[in-house]
């Protein structure tokens, strides 16, 4: 029985639960058996920030096992050889990891390949050059990627981009800082977002190119890993381009039109985010019911208490309408029809009552649900960036906005 | 194109557009002729504050009107003579009702019958003498009935019920009072509910009979219409039954389950009380997004201010959220599956984010959003009053909390 | 004992409770006395939505027996032959009233001239023959005012007002319409607002100047009662002047100065709503308080259930510190020091934590927080405007923002 | 100019302006000049959590200066040697400190001695030979000391407690573990709270014994330091106690009554929690409108946008009156009336919007909100523990209720 009137069809049903068998051999027990290294922080990072090579290498085998699974890839085209699978597949399988892994087993989160570090159909546009070098290691999980289009004073605006690639014989010169390019410090290709039309930028129409940029190559540095939340490392950096060369081959997509490639993804980011939100917030809440019938203060269990259950109710009541929202949103883009509004209310309304619901999760905890064991201030974290990375909350606000100002009404 | 992936079937598209034509010849169009008496208070009650007879001279004709369309008895089981349509239809109708018509247009509430005022499921519960001698009337929309469950001192606890049926003869004698029977001033018919079995009530093992009451019957008064939110007048009135003679023909279902018959009729309340939250919140919406462009201050259309539009766009994100999960209900409950928990959630969200929906868009057109002529204030005050009618929300929390307690955890 | 480290002087506290035992004598007798004629409402106002002439009647009488208890113009400049108190004094006692009276024995606020409608430091202004005309009446509480400042479709932006006067011989003719006049279909005077320097109004620059009008003067017309929240009537009308006469002893203050003169009143009216706000919170919790422990549901009384004790809980807290930002803001007032944040962030908290409290102590009671004769619907409807009126809460927040951009962050 | 009516004494402002050049002499330049140490989380802790012992060894120079100019012991009865300031005073410092230092300064907060980690009143009731033996040392912030209260099982409901002191000769014998123990891995000292008369404990009728206990005793071993909020250590501690002798003169307080010590620090520590809340507010607050204007998006200062800055100014006024509920609840205490409510009613509120108020001030600065940087996140956690610690958000509400239904209504 379920909750839901629509009901996912066969294979994705299959898929999903596939997805979750393999979390549990794969992911799970990794976690279990390297549990000092993988929790505590000291043992996790580097001075610098950095995941330690033995947590990178169970990186690179959990994303490895999982292309072998034909899971990594399972919504790469079939064009670049992976399984063409669309966004209700993706929301489902996203939903049940972060739902089974939490933030607790982060490993989970490479068992699919996220648009922006590995393959996606936004290698669709690489040169047939750069996909013969490259895509076969990142389809293979052997190699990954990052994204650089933010940049120190540019955030939601991406029009404020100061990055540029000039002219250098048949290709270009780089020049530049990225922010926010999360998995920078680890990744093995930068797609880079730069000026190559000056006029074109500063009026806004175009003049933006992207290229993909090996994070080898001379000129390319990890300044930094932005530390958030308190944490000791992670994977957010600051990457420099200081006169970094670029072939040709390198270019990805028509020229002063990469604009148009990062928007492929967000779609794709954005419902992964929904399914961030639901899927830590079922999580959370699940483990809240457990704990409450079972923890006694006054001599009742806390469970009678209204204070504490109300709240909950309210998070699962907000969590039920947040998941029919995501599916709504999914089955919108596999239909083709225009989505911005549906998915910008999809992802507003799931990461804003995603965090409210980790915090009520914490505080029937009482103390223990800030401790680190616990991990709900781990998602509470990840969730909360959220509210700001792909969209922030204010951006999608103004979308909304926009479009019924436009006419678009019917979702009222 | 729609924003909902869900399409409704053309069977129920066709009903709810024809019910929209309906109520722009026979609904809106009365209120365009009778406008002075329909909106000014005091033409409208009596001092008593009683509808005045021509206003129920023109419920009855819309009642009449839209049973001869065959819309008034859409959802009455077929066996009683309805067109037994089932929930989803119930909810796409009385949707588009409350859209269209909003708090302006009220005489469309009596397009279709709503299951406590006028011919439903429960009825199939009356003995065969009383279907005969009562239903006619009933389908026609030429009589109509009322609800006598609340008391005095026993709200969303019906068990602490004070109103009695002690034998008398073949039948029995019915002493008690009865609040908030809405439609109570007007109704032909009252079914109200008594305990028959005082030892098996204070167990709280049944114990409570169902009657059909003709108000006409010795003994029968409306103690006074119950004014709300400032009203002059309007539809709820307290009942007294001081020793009314029943005869065996006007039980209705099991002696001492009378419980069972109420109940019937939630699921169809409850799912009416989400399509006035979703319509009328639609409806405001729209009227605040057109208006909004077009009024100024300090030199801008106050579109352009965000304090002003980011308060809306989160109000309709939440009606999309609301309107999904009032689609979800309502197909789990034609599907048969236990919906208790997903229907709970969905008039509590529905209910709460309405209210606030209408208030902000009130406040959206400063003091005339506070004007009767403008009808949000009448519409702010009627889901309001659903915030506890029906279940109130914190009944709707305790039954949520109580179903996840309980095990069922796939809503989450 | 007092929760508030701060004592009022014995003064006010002795006028506090002076006021108090007016309002036993004077106010509260003559609701019991006439309950019917202002409870019903069809008793009350007239089809047009006026008061009756005995309700007039009894308005009189509270204002004239409040003049002779010095009451009535305790905030009046001595120069002006009133008692001269200031801030703390006016919102000390206006709490009283609204704390003491509710919108139930609303007669009450008549005891105290309210800056729009009667004697205040705004009648400074006057020229010597105004003053001598007029003020005995307005002081005596015979006579009453309105202030003409909103128009149709120019709310908080007052630049946008239409009305104007042209000179006409020594003095103006003037024309134009003025919405929300408060008092307006019942007053003897109305002092509008119109531009008399129309190139000065257009640049922002003044440009607007102030009359006193008579009601009775030709081409003065009340066009309409505007019936809020409901309502069969009520106080706010809008007036039209058509060709109005003005004699040059009818202008007040300079001429193209206007605006300054209704500044005069402001801060009154703020801190007049913030002691309602406070009034009628306190007032609503406390019958909430008492009523709870009373009332039993599922075996126990609701006062043990947290869904309904927390949310009072969280009122009483918030109340408690929109008192204590009243109180400041008064004393700063009267200090002489600027307060323009500070009494807006007490007027925006204020009526905003207000109207959440009614409507929770409304939800507390069940349906019966909705019938009118627990008046906490009145109350609700009543400080709901007072969020648009003097200074809606966005203006207050425009109004905060910039003076913390400005430098003023002090009361951070 | 201050935005407060009320004004500090002289001799609390000379004192607080005082703290603040001890900061940032004492404190800030430490910071400066241990940047990497103090910020990089892999060189502040050891593997373990615990402070690295040249973070421990700037804790204790920060502690003695203090000592030594007169502020460390500034609330410490003058009975101990302390200089006898009270609560408004205490409440003052604490304020500035947590303005000046927020969370990025963070040695700050050894300025003054916390109640539960160094000297204060709780001490009177140390005996002579253990005051003679371990006063010096804390007064001088040479040693410091933490509270054995929580246990695993045992939160808000200190009546679950299971540790035990069994007789032992003169003496007893302590068994037990406690949680949450703040500073418990760095203290010379734990005042440990344990059963000694099973029977009057179960009855809820006293039982519980306070005992100061040197760390260094046999049997007290740190389990591990609780990491909380993903930190890589921090001052939380597991403690366990296994057949600790303890000699009778390390007894603090009449036998079987240890609560009532305890209580002596409570008020002491929500007015500290209220100021943390009201400084960090302001700090962060300040930042924030500090950032905005130079911040530009879409061609406009961010200033300009209301999603932006309406939301910063609803927190601030919302912090305008937790400072005025704190420094009323100050004054009461000082005055010696009862405050519970007041008190209950300060911390709740202060710590929900100081929480908010951060979180709106992330969401202005975009992704560098929530970098470690900013020190943002950090005052966030610390805060948002606050809302369980030193009496949880529901505990406080629930002494808000109860206050209020046994008369206590004058706060409303």
């Amino acid at each position: 029985m379920t909750a839901m009137a629509f009901e996912y069809p066969d294979e994705i049903r299959q898929l999903r639960d596939g997805v979750e068998d393999f979390l549990r051999v794969e992911v799970i027990r990794r976690h279990e058996v390297h549990h000092e290294l993988l929790e505590n922080p000291h043992r996790k990072y580097t001075p610098e920030g950095r995941y330690v090579p033995e947590v990178l290498r169970l990186i690179g085998e959990v994303r490895q096992a999982a292309a072998r699974a034909g899971y990594y890839s399972m919504c790469v085209p079939e064009t670049l050889g992976g399984q063409g699978l669309g966004h209700l597949a993706w929301f489902a399988v996203w939903e049940r990891i972060f739902q089974v892994c939490s933030a607790q087993y982060w490993l989970g989160e490479f068992a699919v390949a996220h648009w922006a570090f590995g393959p996606s159909v936004v290698l669709s546009h690489l040169t047939p050059e750069a996909q013969e070098r490259h895509l076969p290691g990142l389809m293979a999980g052997e190699t990954s990627m990052c994204f650089g289009m933010s940049e120190p004073d540019a955030g939601s605006d991406a029009m404020m981009m100061r990055s540029r690639a000039e002219p250098d014989g048949d290709g270009w010169r780089l020049y530049g800082r990225k922010m926010w390019t999360t998995n920078g410090p680890y990744a093995d290709y930068c797609m880079v977002f730069a000026i190559t039309d000056p006029v074109a930028a500063a009026a806004r129409k175009g003049g933006v190119s992207a290229f993909l940029v090996p994070t080898t190559a001379q000129g390319v540095a990890v300044e930094k890993v932005i530390r958030v939340w308190g944490g000791a490392g992670g994977p957010e950096a600051e990457l420099s381009f200081d006169g970094v060369r670029i072939e040709p081959y390198q270019l990805v997509g028509p020229l002063h039109k990469g604009f148009s490639i990062a928007m492929k993804g967000v779609n794709l980011g954005r419902l992964y985010n929904c399914a961030r939100a639901v899927g830590y917030s079922r999580w959370a809440l699940k483990r809240a019911f457990e704990y409450i019938p079972q923890r006694h203060t006054f001599g009742h269990p806390i469970s009678e208490y209204q204070g504490v259950t109300f709240p909950l109710a309210d998070s699962a009541t907000k969590v039920h309408a947040a998941y029919l929202m995501a599916l709504n949103a999914a089955q919108l883009l596999d239909a083709g029809v225009p989505t911005r509004m549906e998915l910008s209310m999809s992802k507003l309304f799931a990461t804003q009552i995603g965090v409210e619901a980790l915090d009520r999760v914490m505080q029937a905890h009482g103390g223990m649900g800030m401790a680190n064991e616990m991990h709900l201030t781990e998602a509470y974290a990840l969730l909360r960036m959220v509210n700001i990375a792909d969209g922030s909350n204010e951006i999608l606000q103004r979308t909304i906005v926009k479009e019924i100002l436009d006419g678009n009404v019917d979702a009222l």
